[in-house]
């Protein structure tokens, strides 16, 4: 009888919440106004032959490369930044195996991860979820074939610094350490041009999230030249789509558009983070397009809170089931008038609900 | 220092010349008319939350079910029958398996199983390319993992029946067997209702070829609910993109373009047989949307042959380098008025080349 690997069978089922989503989508961290309108132009300019044709993507390479300053040998398109992290986990990982993650972290790492039969070390998030970089160091061993950092990290928002990062890569020589930069836009800070000559180092970016082209499927891995060659080998030819490819030049072309948008994502962050302050909700300071809030006690609250805020016609994120994050929500920011209608619709949840100051301090 | 699996350091380099497909493209068997104009009807009425939204790919699902007549818990929408290969081999193959494939036959199939670190076991296809299916059976054995098989065969055009093919996979229940019907619209015969209750048997299918949408990426994989229920596992829940998943239902709707534009190519496969026919040009008749034939005793034969065909506007693709195939080149059909290029640049280059009436007969 066919049986699938012991590895796959111990796979948790990962099923984003991605049917019925009507209303003020606060959910998925996606960009709530859309990519820019030249994208959309460029689309629609395609031609049957552009949606026949096997998409090629080493010309649009050449141009991501120039654009984020580093050269094409080190880059590789990839079908949304899942795939890259398959890539890695495919490329690196043996079963028996060890890699690292910091929790609450991206649902993926752990599944791709344990997909290649690894063992995954879960390193837990101080207090605060600050970054544990002494834990990460200490969790270090000769098995250890595989780091994955969310930086800024999803869904708490907070950050690790350069200088930590770099220590987590050059401690662990034998690894790959997968720096997921997803959100950079909102933070500003990346690695990027501080990798060096650490060849086991890799930062991911994404197009679904400040540049608001998540149905696109289109993400980057920057690594070492030759690590990437061998990348390259176990990724089809044709993994990024035809549109996608034909769409990004424009979008990196539209960078007025991005600073706009991350400007009004910035100052929503301070509306409601202040919001949270003055109702005393338990927030952590984010550096992302998004808040993780307590507004409960426990899952229970926050199920209920989640479902009066739909009744309001807003969707936000269950993080219960995330450790550390009992009673938590995330809540995805946007322009002035998202905001506008989200804060309204979050002091009436609060009051409805008597979200007492103060009851849902940690 | 960081080091691939020793597995992944194995992996031949797959480049399929993309680069500079300048003049009448039927070097990749893509529709060279392009898909229905309804999709690009669709594609042009996206939104830009379209766009900024992640894909949903259960709706889709659904659709793609019932006009496959199979339940949809049967299939997964995949990142094109590549991506469908790929976690087949990671949710069957441990290192130390075996895998068979038939050669010669698409390339991906080798690459993902030896990224899985298993090992492929090649069983040459017969006389005249013929289905080699008692050798297949021959080499079943408890260490057989998955079996993959495509039908029509790329790059012969040659075809298994429907018997043999249920005999392998009813003889190897421990592996998953995989049939790619990749060109099943040229070819008629499927053994989609035909699976029974095998449980170890999937069916690939993809919108690549006949529907024009190569360029989209995305095709198909049918199994037992069971097992994909553990296959999708491994698949993000964000691997098609959301243009693809918008214009697929559209596609699938205009049937009346998919047969019209069979019927043309399976006029022009008629058309070119005649011709290698009558010129003593050695060629496998084929059941697909392109031809195999030996233009030339060796591999600089077939490079001499398709460096004239490009300088007269026409891309063919050499595949000298298979086994079998030496000197061969492979040529996709299109509509009437791509046929009348090809067959009167084929027959200048053949007059040009002296390709002797019978002299590349193997």
């Amino acid at each position: 009888m066919l049986s699938p690997r012991p590895a796959i069978c111990t796979l948790p089922a990962y099923h984003p919440p991605l049917a019925g989503r009507d209303g003020l989508r606060l959910d998925f961290n996606e960009n709530t106004v859309g990519c820019s309108p030249r994208v959309l132009e460029r689309l629609r300019g395609l031609t049957l032959e552009d949606l026949a044709r096997y998409p090629e993507r080493a010309p649009v390479e050449e141009k991501v490369a120039d654009f984020l300053a580093v050269p094409s040998s080190e880059l590789l398109l990839t079908n949304g930044v899942d795939e890259a992290i398959h890539l890695l986990c495919g490329t690196y990982l043996e079963p028996g195996d060890e890699a690292l993650i910091v929790v609450p972290t991206y649902s993926m790492y752990r599944i791709y991860i344990m997909a290649a039969g690894a063992k995954v070390i879960s390193v837990a998030a101080g207090e605060d979820f600050q970054f544990p970089v002494d834990d990460i160091l200490d969790r270090i061993s000769p098995r250890t074939r595989l780091i994955a950092i969310a930086n800024p990290n999803n869904p708490t928002g907070t950050v690790a610094s350069s200088e930590d990062l770099l220590q987590i890569a050059r401690s662990a020589p034998d690894a790959a350490v997968l720096v997921d930069e997803a959100y950079f836009e909102f933070y500003g800070q990346t690695l990027l041009p501080k990798r060096g000559n650490i060849p086991n180092l890799f930062v991911a970016r994404t197009f679904s999230k400040a540049y608001g082209m998540a149905g696109l499927r289109i993400g980057v891995l920057v690594g070492d030249a030759d690590q990437m060659r061998t990348v390259r080998l176990v990724s089809s030819p044709y993994n990024v789509n035809a549109v996608a490819l034909a769409c990004l030049p424009d979008a990196l072309a539209d960078q007025a558009y991005i600073v706009h948008y991350v400007t009004e994502v910035k100052e929503a962050r301070r509306r409601l983070e202040r919001m949270f302050e003055s109702a005393e909700i338990r927030f952590w300071p984010s550096h992302a397009n998004f808040v993780l809030a307590r507004v409960a006690p426990d899952k229970l609250g926050a199920a209920s809170f989640l479902e009066r805020m739909r009744r309001r016609g807003i969707l936000v994120r269950d993080r219960s089931a995330d450790p550390g994050c009992e009673g938590c929500v995330r809540i995805t920011l946007g322009p002035s008038e998202h905001t506008d209608r989200l804060l309204a619709s979050l002091q009436e949840t609060i009051e409805e609900l008597g979200i007492a100051q103060g009851a849902s301090r940690s």
